[in-house]
């Protein structure tokens, strides 16, 4: 079988993760999926939330949009509707919760990382391309934060990586990273969190067209730890490149 | 092993499940997990969304939302916040989807059915006790609209049943039904959405401490599979004893 | 005359007040005026809202909202909406008011009891149905608040008690406690709230169908002193039944 | 005894109608009691809102609204806090209701009259203030709409007229047209709005301070009604004067 | 050339100011460009915003609002739409910016005055009607500000006075104070904001129809000096008369 | 005199314009004025909005937004906050107008063009990048819609091109293309707005600090006439030369 686009089932899409594609940003990626884009920047501030002050510990959280003209057909602007969405904060939520698996907040001290994912274009895969990418510019925001003596230099607020892709069935047969014709058409659709050492983090699965069994499952979840562990040599690839300079 | 209220680990709180608690709606369940305690009503209108129309299909869709003295302390109303918080879509839309899987929409005709999910009192579980409730409700419901000859009698709108249960890990081990002093400690949450015929519709896990193996994950779902068949008797039970006459 | 549920024009419908029909709040009353039934929840918090504070004095007040289907047909919910409307406004604030007016503030403490009314099945007379069991739940707040400390065992919170009942013209004749065939129907619609020894604490009155001239209205008074006179043996024998326990 | 401002306790203030203070709407009035200062705009348009279509019914409706500085302290504008305040709602009904009381809406055709009441300044009274004024621009609104030949010029729209007053119990005395400082320290305080045959459109009478009996109910319905007699002759004096010319 | 309404092109429309309109306003004028009628109100608080405090320095700031029937048509409330606009966002601040250009903040001390404008009426120039009015509220505001003490009485917190006026192309020619008919049919728009003494503080001019060269825009500014000369005439002859005592 | 980052006063930043940056949208650009980054969509939609409806005409419309972490520190989402602000309505509203001044509304026929620009990166002159950029995806836009004879071959909907540049005085000096250091102590501020052919469209300027005088005045419309004739150059370039292929 080949699907529509030349990919193997168990193939990814091209995947670029460019650092610090931004100036002001103490991290920023630009992370690509195939056509998919999302911008990834990592905003560290001292201190944390009222309800969190005075325990010693830091805070991540993330907030996802997409840009109106994204998708295919543009859509509205959430703030002009004056609310955000179910789906948007479904999203946001997620990623939060991926890169807070992966946080020691004791070590992080009593600062706030806020990871703003921004999709400039959809092609399906928007939210695992979010957390996959965001991961690296959590790291880079970390490694600013002990630059500047916001974190202590022998603190470890990272207990491991994240990365996140989806899984489905697509006429029939179990695919990986599906791209939006695919997953428009998907019976299946399955989204997949992992630590870099081949835990789970979340696992969200949804049957769009029938129910599923665990026979099938249980591939999904496989060809799921595969893509994982695809991206987590991706990341390491891009964190050991030298990354650009950004401008004062 | 024993757990805090002295279940076994496979154990579900004692379900209750009341038809007709309600005289308007043409469906309504009062659901009790142990504690939690939801009010399931559905109501049937002829036509369908804007968006839907002339395409001879009806829509089944949800809305979930909690009490304000439901839980342990008082929270806010989301109406006066003036704004519906990213959990409450998140539930709403896992019930509308879980619902949807069991539905011919062809066979429902143009007409639609909002499950209202309401929660008098929560002590966790309060999705999987909504999902289970809805469908009674539902059943009811899509009867009352045969009745009225709104759906021809011999159309078939049901494709199965749909139940939802809750697993995770507490101090180590994995348990069915979790309630709130539970949930509150879990190291690993997962609800699972089953149809009658034990295929999966959903399947929704969440690390909320340490990442979990592959083989935790195997016995989490094995539990839910479990667990979801035992709530498929009480929904039998339930529709195949007389219910309450609504007052006209 | 007979009206069309079989009541002579000053009877009530059948009143249950069954307390501690929740485990969490403080007081809670599942109060119903035949098929009407209203959750009131009291929930009581150490601390005043931040204008009160300092000043040695408790607060008490009413929110007031209809679950979408206890109503014959849905109605959007308010948090959808992203506004409350204004009568739920009016009503929260009615309710609020007249609990206030059998409240010492300062023998209260710098304490604040919140009375969430939920309609789950509406049937008329919603708002007086709110009031009289609000108030029942309020003495178990208070009486949980002495039984806790936070209220010295020697003050004296209530100054009396609280109860209000609908009147109105119906087919030309005065009648007690409307339904909502009667209530949709009224040429006049009053609704009285009295303390229990017999004085007014609200009086609102309106002309849904023609003006009404004195003796009517003087009527309509007489008619609703009887009403908040039965409602408040009513809560009296409520309060000296033994209550459900609530769960831990 | 003397009230605080010279006045015997059954005097109004000082109460002004000023027609067509405005040169665009098709009935304006600038009304005054006293101090207080409220500007009522009639708008008359063709069509009917969208529930009342084709019934061959006209509608009028009103918005309340209090601009920030007309009270002692400036308040917020409801724009800004984007939600239009419970009482803002509450006397927006309140008006609307009145003046349909005097409306025979099959008689108006299928049009619209909105009246805006903006107080531009506030002093007590308010509302019954906007429901004076508003009368006699309604009353220009329907002359203008049948000189426009919208509303036939055999139709009466109008059945009656309607006036409204406050009374209130300070320091122990029924008095009647409360200005702020009375109002601010009344223990009981009541809103009467009646046609211009003495019949009663509404009665609003709340307990601020202590509960009130029937006597003084009694005495408080006496003074509104002489107060509403008095307020029928001012709107007739002004409606039997030429009015200001709209400039074009 | 003559205007439509009779006047040459370098004219101004009618200009009124009254001082003292309203009694609780620190400041308070009625200011009328020919049927343009704006009512500013400047209110005095001692403190500032949160995010000045503690700078020795205060805030001038601006509110612009229109009322639903000042123009021809009714508008719907901003406050009913649960939303500021666009134009009245950018008007205020406009405004606001003008005022505070002739302002020293440090000798105005850590006190607040918020200049309220709301439009009455609209016959075009409403946003210079403002400006020019807030400034003649604005001086009446200071003084009472000295008068209390709350300023000190050697502090001149006015560095200079300011007023506004619209320029524009009618017809192909260059004129002074827009009414709406003109407004609405100019081919290019421009407002302009000037000191007493001759200074430009603001200047926005835009192309309704057709581009405009630099020869037009040397012109209009021009033409829009003159204006600013006369109303600070208009000004000064406000401030010199004795203004109407406010009632306590 | 020399400025911080070297420029000469009448030198503009590097101007980069990339066509063709996403492949989802009829026209889109990347447009960087030194690290000031905006993205340009332009969304070609057949039909038009209601109020348009029927006359022959097209729209030509624009949303401005700056991405939370575009500027030197963190700013919220105005869809979190639930409401758009003022500035971001006012850039938006300009956009909009800048561009339609070059259109033929009646040669575009029924169709809409929404320019969406988003800022990824913010240093000063985003709305002047938005405009100058927002120019050259409506050109492609429009080639675009001519390619799918979406608009007749033989019609012409551009009447010119546009380009906007800021203009300030900085330390006593009037200076082109003030980047976010240079705008945040500029005593003078003004945006200028111009055709291709060397016309104004839209002329703001604001005394940040001192009012200024005619001469200055005089000096930054030299400036800017001089800065918008080189963008245009450097539109032309980017439109002459091939852009890259959009990806099906």
């Amino acid at each position: 079988m080949t699907r529509h686009d030349g990919r193997a089932a168990d193939d990814l899409r091209d995947v670029r993760i460019t650092r610090n594609w931004l100036d002001h940003a103490e991290g920023s990626v630009l992370v690509e999926f195939g056509r998919t884009r999302v911008l990834c920047a990592a905003s560290f501030t001292e201190g944390v939330p009222r309800w969190l002050k005075g325990q010693g510990k830091g805070w991540v959280t993330a907030e996802y949009e997409m840009l109106p003209r994204s998708t295919n057909t543009r859509s509205d602007r959430e703030s002009r509707k004056g609310r955000v969405g179910g789906r948007t904060h479904e999203i946001s939520r997620l990623i939060g919760r991926s890169l807070r698996a992966i946080i020691d907040t004791r070590a992080l001290g009593e600062n706030t990382i806020v990871l703003d994912c921004d999709v400039l274009q959809a092609d399906g895969g928007t939210r695992t391309a979010s957390i996959t990418g965001a991961y690296v510019a959590l790291v880079d925001a970390i490694a600013d934060g002990k630059a500047r003596g916001l974190i202590p230099a022998s603190a470890s607020p990272l207990t491991g990586s994240v990365a996140a892709i989806s899984v489905g069935v697509v006429a029939g047969v179990p695919v990986l990273d599906l791209d939006y014709p695919e997953d428009s058409t998907a019976e299946t659709d399955m989204n997949i969190v992992m630590t870099g050492n081949g835990q789970f983090i979340e696992v969200q699965g949804t049957a769009e067209g029938a129910p599923f069994d665990r026979a099938l499952l249980d591939s999904l979840l496989d060809l799921g730890t595969l893509g994982c562990g695809l991206l987590k040599q991706k990341q390491q690839a891009a964190l050991a490149a030298p990354a650009r300079e950004r401008l004062a």
